[in-house]
């Protein structure tokens, strides 16, 4: 019998930058015994993203958020909006070059993902948040 | 029991620029009676997007645009394609840059949308289009 | 009765550039028998894109090409990570900007792509690489 299984994760950041939450979703799928299907993941906020990013090398990260500083640099006179301060447009050029939302496969009761892959929330803001990921289970 | 249902909609854009799909978007999710789920959102158009985007200050939505008018400048001598005018090959780079597909998830019978988020189409072309947008509701 | 199928495609690349997989992903639909549904796509890579681009002028995809070369180019001082050579980094980077992942609604047995819509893989390394593409099919 198919299932839809809905769950809600907090999570909390430290500013800019990307967290590794594979383990995180990982769990959740075991957890609701999934063994087939696809796990679908939903931020919901827009200063904020799911990237997968290569794993292995730290370094890849830094380039990206060196990548993102160059194309929308933080306190860009050329932004409209700054009500909440010189990182605020940035965090949603950012979001929209990005994705807030991911759908993984799932196989043998794991996503599925590549040998180099693993699932990051990317934090674009300067200041700790804390985000809200939905997860969606479906067999 | 679980269910697939989808329709068709309509949207014309009057030329460039955001349009809050939202209310269109909560209206179907309503009419078909889903009550926990995910509303899949598919754009048939190369030229332009749809996005989550930051709904109570519209100059979110002017930086945007002058972002992409900024990244991909309309009627660039770089352009091979341009046989639809200055926009042509702007709007496919726009659309390739954010995305024509959304999945969202529904649970007490809406798109759980995060306070700020709301779903807009992105219009790339600087005319009037007709677009046609399939949604995909499932439980 | 829903059900939720699997498969793994395995697709070789010559090296940079757009490959078009529409008939391939068709194909399954159509062995898998699968009427009315959504059709999720999964690229176990970090260095490739799956994209939905114009298919009538193949120039859309040489500007596409050198849109990423010139806000991405290979070989840039600026990347840290560079290990496999001057296009791994872009290859990330471009990857971020697009997608590694698409869900397309599925009807009367085919994906219901616009006229102008066509999936391609986008291979961003230099060299020939194998792919592996996993697919979902859901009814």
């Amino acid at each position: 019998m198919q299932c839809m299984k809905q769950k809600i994760l907090n999570i909390e950041t430290k500013g800019r930058g990307t967290y590794n939450i594979t383990d995180k979703i990982q769990k959740v799928i075991l957890e609701n015994n999934i063994h087939t299907g696809l796990c679908h993941l939903f931020l919901q906020h827009t200063s904020a993203s799911l990237i997968l990013c290569e794993n292995a090398d730290p370094t890849v990260r830094i380039d990206l958020e060196n990548f993102m500083a160059r194309i929308a640099p933080d306190g860009d006179p050329v932004y409209q909006h700054d009500m909440e301060g010189p990182d605020d447009m940035p965090a949603h050029i950012r979001t929209i070059l990005t994705q807030n939302s991911l759908t993984i496969p799932i196989s043998n009761g794991r996503c599925v993902l590549g040998t180099w892959q693993d699932i990051y929330l990317w934090e674009h803001r300067t200041a700790t948040h804390k985000r809200q990921l939905i997860i969606t289970l479906q067999n």
